[in-house]
C-alpha cells in the first residue's frame, strides 16, 4: 500500500533509504510564483544533517540538494517540485551482522514481517535519514507559509527529567539555535547536554520532549470532522520516528482539571477576537483559532545502543544476544527540531490552501480573478 | 473541503448535526460476505447513548438505527453500508441565546469563522452527537476484525487526579461495563463518580483519561512513512471532541528514560516472536508488532458549564457573559469509551485489508482463487 | 475497496441497490451559503424517473428526495448534505429465476465473480437506479456552479442510425425537453421516438449517442497531468452504465484529420481569448479554455431484452437458455441525459474549487478575507 | 492542486518538464519481491525515445533512466522506486518567440490562465516529454502484473483515412514492433508511413488510432461505481496528451445496434465461464470479465506545425501570426503506443492489487500467511 505521501492538495511524496543511491522528495500542489532555491531547503536540511556536534553521530553526510523540477526563472511554476540528496558516507559493514537479527526498539521486525525482502542496511527506509525527505517538502511549506506571516519553530523543552523553563513564544527560534541541544533556555540546555553527554559515554541513549509553536495562523483551519487540524496534526507528529506523544495546548493536564479553570474565555482585542488563556493550543472544535499553534512530542531514547541486549535471529529462530556497533546519536531531540517544524509546516501549508487562504494555482491571484 | 471519511479502504463517511434531520454513517469498502445485523450497531451505539446514568446528559434519545443499504440476506454485499439515526429529543430553544456568542472551549467561534452560515443549535456538527456516525462505523469494523480475533476495548483510567490500579488487559472490556464510569478498577470507580457528581453538583465539569486496548492485531499493520498505524491511530483519536494529548505504550514517559532501561527485548515464545515489555505499545517503526496496542488520550472536561463565563458577542463585537443552560455531561470520558473503540477499530479494519490479511472484497476469499 | 465516491474536494459518496431499503448520496465539501431545497434535487430526480413515457420502463417510483442533514435556514451549513430515496414497488419476484444465470450484456456475472454474496435482484447495485445517488449529487453540484454562470445540458444526438442536426449550443436544454426522447432536432426525435418503439414491440432495446454541453466554463480548470479536466470527465461519463465511449470535441474524427484543418485559432473579442473554431471541445492539455466544453458518449443497447439468449448457470456450471421478463427500457438514452448531465456537474463543481474560483468553505467569501 | 499522481494503491507521482533538469517518476505501493532493473524500465523508454526513425522529431535525446531508490539485491523492497532521466539535447532557443504566444492546438495558453508563471519552453510541462514519466511507472506496472500472465500491446489501427487490418490479439505486440508506424498490419503500415511523410513534407501533422489490448486479466478487476476499471481506464488514455476519443470495445458503433445483435453471450470452455463476442471489451458493469480488454483511442495530428498559423500576443493583447520552427512529430501515434500500454498497465496493477490478487506488500505472500 502506498503510504509515502502526505497531504491532501500540498501533497509530498517522499523516497529513499539510509543505504541506497538517494532521499528525496516530490512536492505536488505548490502553487504557482512563489520564489524558491535550493538554499531554502538546504538551510533546513544544514539544520537536520548529522555530525554537526558532539551530540550527535558522526555519519559524515553533507546531504547537498538538487532541485530536478518546478522551479523556473527562481520561482515555482506550479508543476511539482523534486528535490534530491544523494547518500555518501555509506557504511553498510556494521549493519551486516544485523541482517537476521532485529535490534530491540526499532522496525526491523515488523518491517521484515510485512514486506518480507527488506534493505536492513542501515535501518533502510526505517532510518532516521528518511526525515530528509521530510524537511523538503518541509522547507518548501515554511517558504509558503512565511508568504502570510506564519513561521514554526520547535524547541528541546525536556531531556530525562530535565525541564526547560517556558520562554516567550517569539523568541524561541532565536533562543533554541544558540546551543547544541536546540533549548531555548539556556541554563538547562547546559544540563540536558550534560545529560546527553554522560548517556553516550555509557554507551546509553535518553529520551526527552520537544514543542512546536506556530505562530500567525489565521482562525478557519481545519476540515471536520475526521481531518481536523489537530488530528493531522498528530498524526504528522506522531509519525515521525521515536515519538511516542503528542499533545495539544496543556496536553495531558486538562485531565485533572475543571472546565471552569481551564475553559479559555474570549475577549477583543484591537478588533480581533483572542483568547485570556490558550489551553486549547490555538485548536478549538478541530479548526484553528488564531492564537500560536503548541504541540509537544515526547521522543523516545534513540533505541540504537553498544550496551548489550537480548534479541532473536529470525533465521534461525532462536535467540541471541545483540550489540550495536554503528554511527547513533544519544539523544535526537536536537535533529528531531526541524524535522517537528517540517512536519507541522506541511500540514499547515495544505490547510492553507485546502481553507482558502491560499491560491491552490497562482500565489499571485485571489480568488474569481481567475 | 471535504473532511467528513476516514480510511483508505475501509471508507467511513459520516453527516448530520446535533438539531438537524438525523445523522448517519455510509461505510465503503467493508468486504463482503460479513455478518450484520441492526443489532450489531444498535448495541454499540446503546452505549454511546445519553440519559443512561447520573452522570450522562438527560437528553432523552433512543438512538435507533436503521440500516438502508449493503445488507444482502443477512450478510453484507460488498456496496455501501448506509445506517442512519434520526434526532427526536431536539430542545433548540436552549439555544437562541447562544448564536452570536460562542461558548469558551467550544468550536463555536472557529466554525462560524470557518463557514459563516452555521448551525449553531447544539453546536451544530461540532456536537458530541456527531459521535454516532464514529460509533456506526466502529461497530462494523469490530464486527469485521473480529473475524480475525480482534478485540478492542476501552476503560477510563483517570478523572480528575483519580488514577486506576492497572487491569489484565483481557479483562478490561467486562469491568469497565459494570460501572457508570466505565473504569476497569472498582475501587477507583466509586471515587471516580463521586468526582464527576461532585463536578455536576457545581454546575463545572471534570477531564480524564481514557485507554483503550487491541489485543489480536497481527503484526505487519501499517504503512510507512506517513500512514503509520501509530500516525493513524493518533489522528483518530485526537479528532474525537475535547480529545487533547494521545500516548501509545509507555507514552510521554519515555522522555525521562534511557533506552538500556526501555528497549523492549525479542525473545520466542510458542514459535512467536515476542518482547519481554512493551513500552512500544504494540507499534515498532509504524507498523504493529504483535504485541498488544496500547493508546491513552487526554480528555477535557467538557467545555459547556452553567456556571458563569467571559465571551464576546460576534454581532456587535462587545464583550458579554454567558451562562450555558443546555443538558451537558459533567465528564465525557465514560462516553468516550465507546467512541475511543471505534475509532481504532475503525484504523485497524482499514490497516487489516491494506496489510492483506482481509480480502478486499469478499472476506471467504483468499487471495488469488480469484 | 471503497469506490463508491466521486471528486476530490466536492465529494460525492452514493450508496443503495435496486431491491434494497434505499438510494442515497452524501455530498461532503459543498461550500455553506449556498440556497438549497428539497425542490432542487426532487426537479432532476423527476427527470430521471422512469414511467414518464411510453419509451422508459413502466417501474412505478416516485422517487420522493429527504435531505437528512447538511441545510440550515435554507442554506447549506459547509457540513455533509445527506438525500435519500426509498425504493418503492419492488418486484424481486421476476429476478428468482436470474439468480444464478447471468443476464448477457449485464454485471451480473463479473459483481458475482467479485463480491461472491451479491444481491442479484433488480440488478442490485449495478442497476440503473444506482444513478439516483449520481443525480442528487449533480443537482447540488448544478446549484453550485450556476452561481458562476455555468449552465450543464445534455441531449440525445443519434439513435441506431438515427442522427440529429446540430442545434445552437444554448438552445439545448430547452428544446430537448419538449419531447421524449430528449432530442434537441424535433424532426430527428420522431424518427428517433419510431426507432424505440420498434425496438420495444420486438423485445429488443436500441443504442444511441447523448451529447453533454457546459457553458460558462471558466478557462483555467484541470489539474495535469493525471487529473485532467478530459481525464476526469471521460472517467465520469465512462462509469454511467452502458456507456462504451467519450468523445472530447471532435473526438475519434480528428484521427481523419492534418492539424492545419482542425488547429483552433486563437483571437480576441471584446477583450477576452477565443477560438475561432472549438474541435478540441473547450480544453486544451487538460485545462478548460473558456470555449464551450463538448462531450459524447456513446449508450450501448438496454441489455435487458425479452428475446431468448444463452447463458450459463453459475451453479450448475452449465448452458442454459435465458428470457428476461422485468420492466426495461426499450432504449436507456433519453433517461442517461440528466444522468450525464450531473456526472458532467459534479466534475466541474470539483474543479471549480479546486482552481479557486469557488471558495472551498464558504461561497460568500473571497480569498485571503478569512 | 496535485495532480501528478495516479493509481490508488499502486500509485505513481511523476515530475518534470521539457527543459528543466530531469523527469521522472516515484512510484509507491508497488509490493515487495519483485524482480526489477534499470534495464527493464531503460526497454520501454528506448521506444517512447525520439530520433529513432524518420518519422519522429529528431530530437536527440538518449533518456537514460537512473533508480534512486526502492530495488535492494535486485527486487523491490516495498519502498518507493524512484527513476529519473534528465534533459540533455534542451534547444531552449526555438522557444522564445512563443514566450508570449500560445500555439494553436497546444496547452500554452490554458496552463498560463492557470498557473501565471508558466516554463513555456518546450511546453513545459505539457510537453510530450512528460510521458517519460508514465512509461517509468507503467514499465514497472507491466513486471508486476506480467508475473500474473497479463500482457499490454498496443499498435496503431488508423493514421489519417488509413485504416489497418485485425490481427489475432497475441501478435500484435510482435507484429507491430516491426514497422516504424508501429501498426500491425503490415501493407496498411506502408500507406500509414507514406501519409505521415507526406505530412511532414508539407510542415504539417495527421492523426489516427491506436489501439490497446489487454491479454490474461482476470476476471473481477474494478469498483463500482465511481471507480469502475473502465472509468479509471478512459481517465488514464483521455489524460495522455492529444487524446480526443477513447472506446472500450464496439465503442461507438453500439450506437446503431439492438442489443439482440450486440449482447455477448455466455458459454463454458474448459470449465471458464466465456462469451461468444467480445462487443463489450472485456468490461462488464465496470468489472473485468475475463476476456481480453480492448479499448481504443483517438489521437489528434501533433498541433505543432510549421505552417503559418494565427494567434494572439497575451502581453500585447493583440493577435498575430506564428510559425512554428521546433523539432516535432509529424504523428504522434507512433510514439503514443508505449505510452498507452503504460497507462492501461498502471491502472491494471492498481486493480490487481485492490481486488486482491496480488498480495498489497508482498508478492510472495498468501493473504493470512501474514
Amino acid at each position: 500500500m502506498a503510504g509515502n505521501s502526505t497531504g491532501k492538495v500540498f501533497r509530498v511524496t517522499t523516497f529513499g533509504s539510509s543505504h541506497g543511491p538517494a532521499l528525496g522528495a516530490v512536492i505536488d500542489g505548490c502553487p504557482a510564483g512563489l520564489k524558491l532555491s535550493e538554499e531554502d531547503i538546504q538551510r533546513e536540511l544544514d539544520r537536520r544533517r548529522p555530525g554537526t556536534s558532539s551530540l550527535t553521530t558522526p555519519r559524515g553526510e553533507m546531504d547537498r540538494v538538487e532541485i530536478l523540477s518546478g522551479i523556473f526563472e527562481g520561482k515555482t511554476d506550479g508543476t511539482p517540485i523534486a528535490g534530491i540528496v544523494r547518500n555518501r558516507d555509506v557504511d553498510s559493514a556494521s549493519y551486516s551482522n544485523l541482517k537476521s537479527v532485529p535490534r530491540p526498539g526499532h522496525g526491523d521486525y515488523t518491517w521484515r514481517v510485512r514486506f518480507g525482502h527488506y534493505d536492513h542496511r542501515g535501518g533502510g527506509r526505517g532510518s532516521g535519514r528518511v526525515t530528509i525527505g521530510h524537511v523538503i517538502g518541509g522547507a518548501v511549506a515554511k517558504k509558503l507559509i512565511g508568504t502570510h506571516g506564519i513561521q514554526v519553530n520547535a524547541h528541546v523543552v525536556q531531556v530525562g527529567d530535565i525541564r526547560a523553563d517556558r520562554v516567550n513564544l517569539k523568541l524561541i527560534g532565536e533562543y533554541a539555535e544558540r546551543n547544541p541541544v536546540r533549548c531555548a533556555d539556556p541554563a538547562a540546555a547546559r544540563l540536558m547536554e550534560k545529560a546527553i553527554l554522560d548517556a553516550k559515554e555509557m554507551g546509553d541513549s535518553i529520551g526527552g520532549v520537544v514543542e512546536v509553536v506556530a505562530l500567525g495562523v489565521p482562525a478557519g483551519l481545519g476540515d471536520p470532522v475526521f481531518s481536523k487540524l489537530d488530528a493531522e496534526l498528530a498524526a504528522a507528529l506522531m509519525g515521525i520516528g521515536a515519538v511516542k506523544g503528542v499533545e495539544i495546548g496543556m496536553g495531558f493536564e486538562v485531565a485533572e482539571h475543571h472546565a471552569s479553570e481551564i475553559n479559555d474565555e474570549f475577549y477583543i482585542s484591537g478588533g480581533e477576537i483572542r483568547t485570556t488563556t490558550n489551553t486549547s493550543g490555538g485548536i478549538l472544535g478541530g479548526i484553528s483559532s488564531g492564537m500560536p499553534i503548541t504541540a509537544r512530542i515526547a521522543v523516545k531514547p534513540t533505541p540504537s545502543i553498544s550496551l548489550p541486549q537480548r534479541s532473536v535471529d529470525l533465521e534461525m529462530m532462536e535467540e541471541t544476544g545483540i550489540e550495536i556497533h554503528g554511527r547513533h546519536d544519544p539523544c535526537i531531540c536536537p535533529r528531531v527540531v526541524p524535522v517537528a517544524e517540517a512536519a507541522v509546516a506541511m500540514v499547515l501549508a495544505d490547510h492553507m490552501i485546502r481553507a482558502g487562504f491560499i491560491h491552490p494555482t497562482d500565489i499571485s491571484k485571489k480568488e474569481n480573478d481567475g
